[in-house]
């Protein structure tokens, strides 16, 4: 498999990094792909387009997620809405796509350079993955390295909340909490031998990543073919349209939104898209780094330091694909934005209360970004607007204050009857 | 549609229970059925069998969810062992199934004897649904019917931990807690009008409840008959066997229990079986009363008191659906038994280590019964068995005490040299 660097088209073997500075990914050659005639659900149906086989167990599920039209969340999006649910992952979050191939990239390369030493040891007949994240990746990888028989060593900072680590450790990853700076790791990781580091935008796990987007052009592709086997014909989509006006999603470190850049650029090179989709990006205000670059008209990402966010889970400082995602936008047509933290709570809130949907306040970052553009006018109630909710709010402490009233049981039919015929609650 | 009680044969329009006392269930004419042509991923491509149109919003997207080949822990299972994960619901647990049925039916019915009065106050052109639970099937009604536009009433316990509390107010359902005992609660709120309220055996939820078993037995028969549209077709079932040996789940009231026997009769009833699959329904030993019942080899369950388990979620010591379980097993073969919290925590722990899945308590109770089984030798390795795992881990509080060895920055490099090639781990 050859990387290719986006930027200055450089070709490497190995790596995550070009030598000018900037990501690589995995080169494609998309010209004779088409929508699948398998009618296999998941991600795996993209085997065209994917640089490694399936990988076995959990791993071989990944994908296949939810598009649901919520027709709920219209007036406070300002645009006609569909949410691509990523929480059906089987670790709850997108990331598993690109653990999955990461993951499964590490089992047919061995673990490179320092392979043959890890053959020797004591828990050495299985290959070694790592993740530098504190996070959904972290449980993402070792639920996935966990599954397929592969070690899988988790880098986390020293500050981590216990209850974060309590659900990483239960796939039983090797653990080490790092003393210094954390966010040097990214970069040190990658050098060290006898681990195959999946990082946040590294070349497989970003040839992954970028299934979420194939998935939702190919919903809104094939939704009325007739002829199509595909899982996602029948789902709420228009026959008027082949695809949606614009597709969301929160960024970080800009490995998935560069993911989502690549599949449309592999459609386009399909001759499968007749409409480029206007990509938007949104970030945190506390840590909107790439936003601000957008912002300045900039091509480069000047690292920030970033304070405290609701979105915890997206807030990098120094994005590792900060230029390509400024890249991305120029190229098909969109923004970076940011978001309050008071915006992404009320976003996430609605979530909730209207589309029945509980996501991670980093996921709900998308709606806000929404409504800005709506409310500026950059959508419109008649755009089609796909919002990728990116992860599960399950594993959120609930911030959610409630003191319901109390009722005896003999009271109980009573004041269910008040209730229901529109007598004042506080009867109850 | 009309009802009936599998026990006496008797029919009814509306209702739950049988004037015999038993629970009814929708009546369905399954002698046309054959696996669908659609290729819809969901549960709704079961229309022919369904009592309702598909329910708005979120509801729309529930089921589908996959059927993983777990071999890793086969040896452990004593079996070759499936997981049907429904934890992808977008609750996050089965429930989902039930509740989008339930509150479909209540949006096509009005909300019944109360329905005029229920549209004349102020919250009141929308229906009412309800339901008593604190746990998982009161988000799974809160979020179904936030999403489909319908008022929801939520009954919990005066001592539910603030932490589920805060989960369920999130789709903000109307909340009440009751003081006095919670149990009779059940039976009372069927008798409640203006609001229909889907408990955990209802007939409409019963009707949603029977896809799990649906789906496990569509992607056994139909993945390798070359023409099938199934969204099952291609995953890991192997082409000797059209349908697996046994299927496993926990028991809590015997709704989900007795949806799954419901499914295998109307797919008899179709002549798609050609092995009845046994069933196997697993309980918590602190709180087992329909396991209790089946040991003595008698037709009904005795209420018990029940001592706390750490599978809270299927502690139900006076279930209402009890005697249809037991009806179930003894008809097609099979058992319910009992497992104790040590060997739930270890198949929990099972499921993240060797499957990359994190399953709630009560869903890890499946494993543990399959080791019971395989040990006393009425399972063996050849034997075909898919355990359902019925909601999510996410929610739980970590209970994993985990200290990580912490390592400087400047040392990283060298330490993973060391882990890797298998030098002891404490060297680290």
């Amino acid at each position: 498999m050859t990387l290719v660097c986006y930027r200055c088209g450089d070709e490497a073997e190995t790596g995550a990094r070009c030598a000018c500075g900037e990501p690589l990914w995995v080169q494609t050659d998309a010209t004779e792909f088409s929508w699948p005639e398998s009618s296999e659900q998941g991600m795996w149906r993209y085997a065209d387009l994917l640089p490694t086989e399936p990988l076995p167990g959990v791993g071989s599920v990944v994908g296949g997620t939810p598009l649901l039209r919520t027709e709920q969340l219209d007036e406070y999006a300002g645009c006609t809405l569909w949410v691509k649910d990523e929480s059906a992952n089987p670790t709850g979050t997108f990331k598993d796509r690109g653990s999955a191939v990461g993951v499964a990239r590490a089992l047919e390369a061995g673990v490179g350079d320092g392979g043959d030493d890890a053959r020797d040891g004591a828990d050495a007949n299985r290959n070694w993955v790592g993740t530098v994240s504190h996070g959904n990746m972290a449980m993402s990888m070792s639920a996935m390295a966990a599954s397929a028989g592969v070690n899988c060593l988790v880098l986390v900072p020293d500050d981590i909340p216990p209850e974060r680590l309590g659900h990483i450790a239960q796939y039983a990853p090797e653990l080490v909490q790092v003393e210094g700076e954390y966010g040097r790791l990214y970069y040190d990781s990658l050098e060290m031998s006898g681990v195959r580091f999946v990082n946040s935008d590294t070349p497989y796990r970003v040839a992954g990543q970028k299934t979420t987007a194939l998935e939702i052009c190919e919903a809104f592709a094939t939704a009325h073919d007739g002829s199509a086997r595909s899982p996602f014909a029948g789902s709420a989509v228009p026959k008027s349209r082949c695809l949606p006006d614009a597709i969301v999603a929160p960024v970080s470190s800009g490995g998935h939104a560069s993911a989502i850049w690549k599949a449309l650029r592999e459609l386009r090179e399909a001759n499968l898209l007749d409409l480029i989709p206007r990509l938007y990006f949104v970030q945190a205000a506390a840590c909107d780094p790439i936003a601000q670059a957008f912002r300045a008209g900039a091509d480069t990402v000047t690292p920030v330091e970033g304070d405290e966010t609701v979105a915890y889970s997206i807030a990098n400082g120094d994005p590792p694909s900060g230029n390509r995602v400024l890249a991305a936008v120029r190229a098909v047509g969109g923004a970076v934005l940011s978001v309050s933290d008071d915006e992404i709570r009320d976003a996430k809130r609605r979530f909730a209360r209207r589309a029945g949907l509980c996501v991670e306040p980093a996921s709900a970052t998308t709606l806000a970004g929404i409504r800005q553009l709506s409310k500026s006018g950059e959508l419109s109630a008649d755009d089609y607007v796909v919002a990728i909710a990116t992860g599960t709010g399950f594993r959120e402490r609930s911030a959610m204050p409630t003191t319901p009233r109390s009722v005896p049981l003999s009271d109980l039919s009573e004041g269910v009857r008040s209730l229901v015929s529109g007598v004042q609650r506080a009867n109850m």
